[in-house]
This record gives structure tokens, C-alpha cells and sequence, in this order.
């Protein structure tokens, strides 16, 4: 066996960590053979002297190795998916995952529950009433084969070593290094089985990349580590300076992608979804660029067919498909409240992740795994950049519950928009796409 | 509390930690708030990053405050102490301590056991028939004040701090660095007391400084942020390309020492211990300067009080002092045998630390703290390099005992020692001299 002390001594130096090598460190975090002060003491060495494409490349396919690696095979056609790096009220995937369906590609996506201050997919479907997000593999891949879509929990065991290292990276300060995050969101994505991968990056105070100078770099660098793994992949960076959607909480979320879905909501979360499936559509060879990428999804949205698919995908995991036509199903607030603005100004500037924080305060989000959560609690946002209030007008609605802390969601809030007298221009929504 | 992330954090990206930083970190690992993965986190990126002079001076007296100072105070005159930083047959603390006493300084000295190929003190002494290294602090400074001299084992907690992070070091690849090494060793030499303080750096095949740049670079940094902590600091760079002595193993060095004390015996041990003892009496203002200090040592010796206070050490320790005058009465191996050259050539090179794991073969030494010694066991060098030796001459004398695992120590003096063709230069016996 390699010994770790040797690959430590070799990365502290600078040196680029050969393919065995690379293998055998994510082969030993796997097995636990290493303890944790060593594996730390890598990631340190990592965070500082870097890694080569090429030992990005193989520590991204290692970790995919780890574990189970989703054979989409029995699913007929080309399987996609999309990732995000994460924000507030950023409900793409349950608006793009039906349109896609829609336009006959199929989407066999495995997602996560929130943690801190971002929602998660499983979170907001298990607030539409019934919705199970259990399924066995044979079953999984016989609906997304018919059906063209289905979203569940992870059955398989996903790069697993990505699980150890997260946890210490978390702990030693060493979470915003570029290969470390490339292998771990990609190596969790190559394990899913997916032909063609959308990665939507997103930048600003609600983000993991706070510059869109590290965004882009982010984006770029996955889009060439994860082409150099055989897979199609393309990136998108948007913005994530205020939340995505005007609707932060679980059941609120779905509502807003439901909206969207039939017609009645425009805006930002419903462009960045078009943006991201037009990728998808164009690396899918559905359409031969993102304009007709665009097109095929926007009209798919026009003839209510992305709906129609929620409601099946929603049918086909036990729920109630009736809430998708009729909003009024989804699990209520006990309770509303209107936040007051404080002062009369525009809105200079929202601190993204205090709005996330503000939602799990009132019960829509948690700190820990076993944390419960209230699918009704939340908040819509009522102002976004730029816009002129006046004071005493509603800056959001608090959707309140039996978790909610109250007081601390609008503390929370009331820190999180910053008001000012001079206009304020509204951000960019895309900076870039990398294709 | 400082957070460790945030400190995590500043060195990752080359930052100078503050002195309240630099507690902090200390104060965490002492009292175990920090988990180990966090602090060897931190070890690599202090490896990777560095730490300026004025860190190193922080995190030197923060280490040594971390535990028990020893306030040496009772004691009349000047308190001094040498360290090495560790070799084979290095014995210069049995020979220069009595040396040291009988010129008028006083040496208090808390010594360690040896562990891996490096042999330590203690076992040396307490393979003295009847010798304890056991003595309770009053008595201790009792016997250093009236005698000038005694080489106990830690009574007090000297830079717990140390403890953890040497074990974390050990097992993560950083060891070999700088400012760790240096606040390493000289927080635990502040914390014994002393007032003057000289370093025996070895270099060489048997050293942790393999090269003579990097053991400069080591001693010059010691004196430096030592000088800056308000002690006297000297330092030596010494050859440790072969063992320094003739004798390797705990009673046989003892033996050495004795001979050397008596006059018997001449050589590169008693050399450098008398270079380190003339650093002492320049910076203890018992000599006007180095030569002149030799000159004491050397003229103390002749006259045999370095040989009396050694006795005079033994019998305040419960020893039988009589073997010091008749080394017949030290444990004797139960066999000896000696080890042929296989062939006729000049010694070219010799694997210094493999010298010293021969010896351990034998019984002389230990891998972990618990494992049992012999007394007796160990080895007679008997060549030095650039010696020529013929066919079946013997190279080393084996000295054997119950724990000797024979044929793996004759493996690894045959695998030591290097015989070649050309005659070999021998090598310098002081690289340099940092006052």
C-alpha cells in the first residue's frame, strides 16, 4: 500500500500526485485507512499548492469510483441533468425537469435535502402532498424510461469518499478550493449516470463563489475537467446576489415552480431555467443551438406540457397530482406577516444568505440532517435590487409556523436588505456561459 | 474564543498570525479544543506557508508557557544546558556535564529516553548499576546547587503543547519544519530553566538535517529566535555521517564517556563535546571566549574532575559509583561477535541511522516508549569512514543479549556501511560554529 505520509510529503512540496497515487489516496479515505489528521493535512496541502487538470481529472473519477456508479443504460435515449452550486430560492430543477421531460429527454435525478441556508429538490417535492422520493433502482428506471422523469433520494451509494472529505473540508477551512470542489460536485454527478451535465454556477452574496471572477474560473474549470471524463457537459453563471424566485420555503417554492409552469409567473427563475435546459436541449442534439434550445422549451411551457409532466412525475411517486392544477392543495402557513421597510429608499444591496437564514428561522430549512422542517414556513420576497420602497411597504411576507422563530427570522431580514438613497442599477442575471 | 477556522483560514493564504492568534491556537491544542484534524491542518499549512521570525518567537514562548516552567532560581550561579537534536553514539551530555560542573556552572538537566535509532540519557544512566532518575524538585535543585550537577527525568509538565503537536507531526509529513522544529525544541529547553542554552546540530546520514545548508539554516534560526526569547543561545553544526562515537548502545556509551573522562580514550566525542562546553563557559562569563573555555574543560578533564563529579553525579542519583572508577562493574552482553568485512575496500559511506536501528536490532533501543531495553546490548564501531579494511577485517563488534534479533542487525550494518574502491576524504567533524 502507498503510504500517505509519502503522498503528503510529496504535495506539501508542490509535486503532482501520479494517477496511483490519486487512486490511492481516495481508495484509502474510502476505507478509512487514513485517519482523519492525515486526510486533513492533504486537503490543507491541496488548498495551498493546487493540483494540475490532470490531477483533477483523476481525483474527480476516483471519487465517482468510489462508490456505485448508476448505469442509466436501461433508460432508452439521452439521460441529462443539472447541478447547482447552490442558493436561495433557486428552484430550477422543479420547473426545468418537466419541460426537459417534455421535450424527450430524460431526466433520472438523484438530489439532496437543504443544509444551512439553501433549500434542497427533496425538501420541496415531499411538500407536495403523498410525494415519495423513495424508489428501487428497477422501478426508478422504468419510470424515467416511460415517463421521462423521476427525482428521488439516493438509492446508490454516491461517491462516498466525497462524504469524508466534505465533512473535514467544512471543518479546516478548506471548502472554496477550486479541485476540491470541481471533484466534488462532479464526481457525485459522473456517479449518476448522466450523459450530458448543466452546471448552473451561481455568484453573489447568496453563493459559495461571492466574485464572478471565481465563478467563471469555477465554471470553466468544470466544464474542461468534466468534458476530459467523456461526459457532454456545459456551465452557466448566474446571479445570486438576491434570491433566484420570490418564494423561499418548501411548499412555497413548488408553488412559484408551479406558477411558472402554467403561465402565470415570469422572471428570473423561470429565464435561468430556459438558459440552463437550452444547454441541455443543444448538448442533447435536440436542437442544434440554445436560441432553439430555448424555443423548444419555452413552447413546451406555452402548451402547458411541462406541467402536465410535474403532475405525472408527481402521479408516479404516490402524490397528489391534483395540487400541481390547484395550488391551493399544498400545506399552509398557520400564519402570515408582512415585514414593514424600515425607511423609505432603494434596495441597495441583499445579503442572499441572510434571506436563506431568515427561511430556516421560520422553519423552512435546517441546521442539522435530523432537524425537522415545516414544508409551509417561509417567506416571498416583495422587493428585489433597485426597486424604491416606501417606508412602512412590505419588504416580504413571512410564512409562519410551530417552528418558526419569529422575531429572529425578521431581525435576520431587516439585516439582509440594505436600503439607500441613491438608485441602484439591478444586476446582470447571466454573466456567462461556457458551452 | 478565536475561532480555529479563521486562523485555518489566515495561514492557508500566507498570513501572518498576530501573537493573540498564536495563544489561541497554543491555548486550544494544549487544553484539546481543537480536534486533531484541525490542528494538523494548520501543521501543513505552517509547513507549506512558513511563519516569520516574530511568529516563531510567539509560538516558541507560547509553547513553553503552555506548561510548567521551572524556575531554576534556588539555585546559585549560572544555570546552563546543552540539547542535540539527535544521533548515534552521541554522548556528549555524559561526558560534557561533569566537565561542565567541575568548571563552576551549574546543570540542571531534564533528559528524554531514546526512541526509533536515537539513543537517550536516561537509559544510558540508568544502565549505571543502582542509578535513578527519579528526584522531587526540592531535592533536585538541592543537589544542582551543591554539586553543579544532575540529569533527571521530566518531573514537571514541560510544554504539553509539544506532546500533541510532535505526535500530529510525526504522522502527517511535517516534521522536518522549520518553525515547528525550532519552537519545538526550544520551548521545552525555556521551559527547563536554563539561562544559557547551547545546540548540538547534527547533520549528516544519521540526522534529521540531511545536509549541511539545512542544519546552518536550523542552528542559525535557533540562536536567533532563541536570543529573542532573552535566554543565551549558541549553536553547533556537527557530522553525524557516522556515528560520533565509538560505542553505540546504553552501557557501552556510558563506558565511552567514562574512558573519555579518564583519559583513555581520544576522539570526535570528546571533541564536540568539548567544543559545546567552550560555547557554554564563553556565554556563562566563566571564559573570555571560546578557546579559553576549551581550555578549562580540557585542563578539568586532565586533572580527572570530570570524572569525580560524574561519580559524585552517579552517587546523589542512588548509584554505585564505583563503576565509574571500573567500567567492569557496567553490564556486560552475554555474547559478542564480530562482523566481517565481506570484502577488502575504503569505507565510502555510512547509513548513519542505520547504524542506530542495528543497535535497536540488538536490544539497545525501542520502537514504542513501552517496549523493554537491554543494558548491555549494542554495538562497537570499528572502522570510520575512509578507513580501508581487508577482507574478513571486522567491521563492528556485536554485543548480544536475550532481546537481539542477531541476523536482521547484521543485515542492516552490512546494508550501513558502504565499502568502495577510492580512498574517501573523511569528513569535517564541525560544520560551523554560531555564537
Amino acid at each position: 500500500m502507498m503510504s500517505i505520509t509519502e503522498l503528503l510529503y510529496k504535495k506539501r512540496f508542490g509535486g503532482e500526485l501520479t494517477s496511483e497515487e490519486i487512486r490511492a489516496f481516495v481508495q484509502g479515505v474510502t476505507k478509512g485507512e487514513f485517519a482523519d489528521y492525515q486526510v486533513s493535512a492533504m486537503l490543507m496541502a491541496i488548498a495551498i499548492n493546487g493540483m494540475s487538470a490532470r490531477e483533477t481529472v483523476d481525483l474527480t473519477m476516483e471519487m465517482a469510483q468510489s462508490g456505485d456508479m448508476l448505469d442509466l443504460s436501461p433508460i432508452s435515449g439521452v439521460k441529462v441533468d443539472k447541478h447547482s452550486t447552490g442558493g436561495v430560492g433557486d428552484t430550477t430543477s422543479l420547473v426545468l425537469v418537466p419541460l426537459l421531460a417534455a421535450c424527450g429527454v430524460k431526466v433520472a435525478k438523484m438530489s439532496g435535502r437543504g443544509l444551512g441556508f439553501t433549500g434542497g429538490t427533496l425538501d420541496k417535492l415531499e411538500s407536495i402532498p403523498g410525494v415519495s422520493i423513495s424508489m428501487d433502482t428497477d422501478r426508478f428506471m422504468k419510470v424515467v424510461d416511460e415517463s421521462g422523469l423521476a427525482i428521488i433520494g439516493q438509492t446508490a451509494q454516491l461517491a462516498p469518499c466525497d462524504k469524508v472529505l466534505y465533512a473535514l473540508r467544512d471543518v479546516t477551512s478548506t471548502v472554496d478550493v477550486m479541485p476540491l470542489i470541481v471533484s466534488s460536485i462532479l464526481s457525485k454527478k459522473l456517479a449518476s449516470g448522466a450523459d450530458v451535465i448543466v452546471l448552473d454556477v451561481k455568484t453573489g452574496s447568496g453563493a459559495m463563489m461571492t466574485t464572478v471572477d471565481k465563478a467563471m474560473e469555477l465554471a470553466k474549470t468544470m466544464v474542461d475537467i468534466g468534458n476530459r471524463t467523456g461526459r457532454r457537459f456545459a456551465a452557466l453563471v448566474t446571479d445570486m446576489n438576491q434570491p433566484l424566485g420570490r418564494y423561499v420555503g418548501n411548499a412555497l417554492e413548488v408553488e412559484e415552480a408551479i406558477d411558472i409552469l402554467s403561465g402565470r409567473t415570469q422572471g428570473e427563475l423561470k429565464e435561468v431555467s430556459l438558459q440552463l435546459g437550452a444547454q441541455i436541449l443543444r448538448l442533447s442534439g435536440k436542437a442544434k443551438d440554445a436560441k432553439e434550445g430555448y424555443k423548444l422549451l419555452s413552447d413546451a411551457l406555452d402548451r402547458g406540457e411541462g406541467l402536465k409532466k410535474l403532475a405525472e412525475m408527481v402521479k408516479n411517486q404516490g402524490g397528489d397530482s391534483r395540487a400541481v392544477y390547484d395550488t391551493s392543495l399544498l400545506p399552509k402557513a398557520d400564519k402570515t406577516e408582512e415585514l414593514p421597510s424600515p425607511r423609505a429608499g432603494f434596495i441597495s444591496k441583499i445579503h442572499t444568505n441572510m434571506i436563506g437564514y431568515a427561511a430556516k428561522a421560520l422553519g423552512a430549512g435546517r441546521e442539522k440532517k435530523e432537524d425537522p422542517i415545516d414544508p409551509a414556513a417561509g417567506l416571498i420576497m416583495r422587493v428585489r435590487l433597485g426597486d424604491f420602497v416606501e417606508k412602512g411597504q412590505s419588504l416580504a411576507t413571512l410564512m409562519e409556523g410551530s417552528l418558526s422563530r419569529t422575531e429572529e427570522a425578521k431581525k435576520l431580514l431587516l439585516d439582509a436588505i440594505e436600503l439607500g438613497d441613491a438608485p441602484v442599477e439591478k444586476p446582470q442575471l447571466i454573466y456567462g456561459v461556457i458551452e
